[in-house]
């Protein structure tokens, strides 16, 4: 009983916290990104990174025990961890703003949009979804959290189900790092333990990931790739699998550097130049002399060569 | 002139031989799949992989020209090989039909469907693609050809927009084996030549492909990845770029042969009891015991420990 | 007591049945293929691929425990299990033998390579492994068992170190399928389960696997890619980690299955006429017309607009 | 409370501590190989990377048309222009130099080596070699151009031949970009022409890329998979083909961005704790506490349950 004051008491005293550090997240309209950006950083100018946090942001106004641990909403903690980060510009949007805060401005000033979505994927609509994904193709970087992986968005790019085994256990979970040379896994150690999380077991119905960074073991007994990444188009994609709502995973200071790494990296820093992304384009004048051709509408250079018998 | 007409008498023979195969392709009712099945290949009992061969039929009914290449359609050619090939039960569908000649019975008797369109994609009802996305994840193969590169089915299993460049001049194309090992580039020399196919050129919009099988020369000077796979769910997709409509190359035997290949490989071979394909299963007893926990709804066991501050 | 009674004597109804069946390995020489073929295998055709089971055979012999599971040795318990398998022809070699019984001639007349090792990786001979990587370039495959991940001919293959942390303790394996499409998998459950095996955790210094088929969880809290597929050359190799010689686990029919698998997936079915593998070739001349050079020892075309100012 | 009490009492020590280790970071100036590190490159503090340059540098001093080309050596040319890049400080190494340049100091002290050679490929000592390949594993990257292919030590990282199909006719060449997202190919349009080089045709026989980001077409009708990576152990590996010595490739300004960008991308920004690396680490203690055995030397839980029959 001690514990549950003590433990309410902590959520308390860090929304506090967190709203003098200017946390005004939540149902807010989308500000535009200076305002909230902490030009305080340090004298060295930095990448410059615009973030945008989605949430549906349900729970946590419907469900009073996972507003104490989130009484900014998840978008809101999340966002006061990233505000801290070096050059990143962080904004938030939610499923009840118009376009759920993701209108094509914002889009269009969006580095990487963070995605946290659960009880309410079938009321994202369709045309929003079909906008992120241009995006997504166009360069703007993805990390989907937890159980955003049934999200639209994530589906619409994995191609595949998303589907997964899950048990709500409060089970210890260990995520280990099996690639040692990928940003992403920068400045962890050799796992990451979480004394409380969702069990997200496999087989997880994703495509086989280009690069996979955590595996995720289970006191239940299962395992999951809790992280790992792909890209679509020009755009970069970072699944990273702990955050169940009913646990403050996402004031977990080594979740959070995991994902501010998945955002750094998810950043576009690749070839502006490329055709073929988005359309078919026709290239009417050839590189090279194409040799004499007796083929026109109609005409064949040697067809006999190559019919079935 | 000459060449002209020996290309026409060609097409006719071969026509004629087709038919006279039992290759009544075309506007036909799919069939049950036994009927078009040859019994008579040898004692040896093959394994048996059920072949839908799906064609938009579109410029073969409205271009004179492409009727002369095609008079059984692009489905009814590359049937007529298929239909050879040791195992094979083969049957057609095309975009006239009622649901496309795709109804769940006909898909659910098929091991492995194959795929052209180029006209005609935002034609294909959504259902039809939802029910063959479906059935892809749940293990049956997907080969595509040329322009259905472009198709819904493609797109939405890839995710990416399937882009590239493009240029009809009748090029010489190069497909080189990059693949050594694969069963799909089994028995074709180091490089297939194409005396002339359109020019499909890079960047082609795909998500990095699992194995690179073929990558083109053309003689207008581009490159692109003709030959590659994916996995999506249970499903094996294999996507192979030669096959313009004003060009005779289904009747090109190395194309029919990789193309036969591709559906060997396509045929699912794997593990029928994993789960996690198509939804998400809570699974409520875990396979170890789980610590003692005082986590119940609103009591976390020690989450002063991963606060942000 | 009365368990370890009825150990032993498992142990020993299962050699005398071994030996039934005709599995005569051990210190043998390494006889023509033919001769251990079952032809009994039913009356279809079977497609015939000759395995070789390479294994040190130390343990057995200098330890009575070890000797007590694998009265045959470990490669005479996984032959008597191979030789049932439709189409196996199955040899075994051991360090003693003169080469390691790995002559070029046992090399040239073996489909796939089994490789079990352990305490004397450092005994086996350069000059062997260099022709053993020499037949896996040219389409041999190799099926990599346990602590054979620290063999010279895998570390060879991989160019890593392939280490990995350990501990011996008895503990439960729990070996999670994570591509359910993959012909390794096919027969298995969800999940293998080991009821005692040597941790094997990451991080697993290996090179992303082409394809990641099993996840083993641990007891003990590790995690680790218990199966995993890459090609090199023509050839095609499996690791699979299971099986520590203190563990009857040779004897389980479930890792036995996966391992059969494995031999049968990496047989060569590709393409043969591939260049490239082995040497640099010399193409004098173009497959194209190259145009015009002025381009002689000394003479550049146009130097001067790619010259660093 | 004194749960409490400590809770807030730690969170007052991490501050200070963070304080303590925190901002002295960044702007100090490197030592060591700064001689030829170019300070003046912008205000904005660099990240430094130190960059080796191995050549053979043989053609150059026997040959008088390459001397012409290259007065300064390949290394020399390559050099200049990354004394340039913000932050690089660069070194060479050449084949005649005590331990080819390579001493343990050398590469203790380099981010990125790269990687020359041709005619002496054999001449560089194993001990060398090995030297190079555990520095790679635990993080130094690797960046080999064009002959490289053949080098010892890119075989020995690969696993594989390395062997190619070439034609030395002063071909042109276009590089298309394929991976339109990958920081390599920042800054290049949708290829790069080169008006001649050594064609280099496939199948060239590497693993299969981690990610393919080049393609080349030749004038003579080849392909080629001209830019590529991969990693081994923590670290990154990255091909490059164009550059034959007989033209003046390394002076192309497109080919040199490229390989700056290749150095860049090759510094390791990962993880410095994962275990597993160069070593069998044994871990004494589980995780976890385990079940109760019965299983000592000698003894099984349950045998029975899993043993052949």
């Amino acid at each position: 009983m001690k514990m549950l004051l003590f433990f309410f008491l902590s959520i308390f005293l860090m929304g506090a916290v967190m709203m003098a550090c200017g946390g005004k997240s939540g149902n807010q309209q989308s500000k535009a990104p200076e305002e909230s950006h902490s030009a305080t950083h340090g004298e060295t100018p930095q990448e410059v990174i615009r973030v945008t946090i989605f949430n549906e942001y349900i729970h946590e106004r419907e469900n009073e025990f996972v507003r104490k641990i989130y009484p900014q909403g998840i978008h809101g903690a999340i966002a006061s961890y990233m505000k801290n980060e070096p050059g990143f510009i962080v904004r938030t949007a939610t499923l009840d703003e118009p376009e759920h805060g993701l209108t094509e401005e914002v889009l269009n000033s969006t580095d990487v949009l963070m995605w946290w979505g659960h009880a309410a994927h079938d009321k994202v609509k369709d045309e929003i979804v079909d906008r992120i994904q241009k995006r997504v193709l166009d360069g703007m970087g993805l990390v989907v959290m937890h159980s955003g992986h049934y999200s639209k968005i994530f589906k619409r790019l994995m191609g595949t189900s998303c589907g997964l085994c899950w048990r709500e256990a409060a089970e210890r979970e260990r995520l280990w790092v099996v690639n040692p040379y990928h940003p992403i896994t920068q400045g962890i150690g050799p796992y990451i333990e979480i004394p409380n999380d969702e069990m997200y077991g496999e087989r997880f119905d994703i495509p086989e990931p280009e690069e996979l960074l955590f595996i995720s073991w289970f006191e239940g007994g299962e395992v999951f790739r809790s992280g790992a990444t792909w890209h679509r188009g020009k755009g970069k994609i970072f699944y990273f699998s702990p955050g169940h709502e009913t646990y403050p995973i996402f004031h977990n200071m080594e979740v959070l550097k995991v994902l501010a790494n998945g955002v750094r990296w998810a950043k576009f820093h690749g070839n502006d130049q490329t055709t073929g992304i988005g359309g078919c384009y026709q290239v009417k004048e050839p590189l090279e002399k194409l040799s004499e051709k007796d083929y026109k509408t109609g005409v064949l250079e040697h067809p006999e060569e190559f019919m079935q018998k």
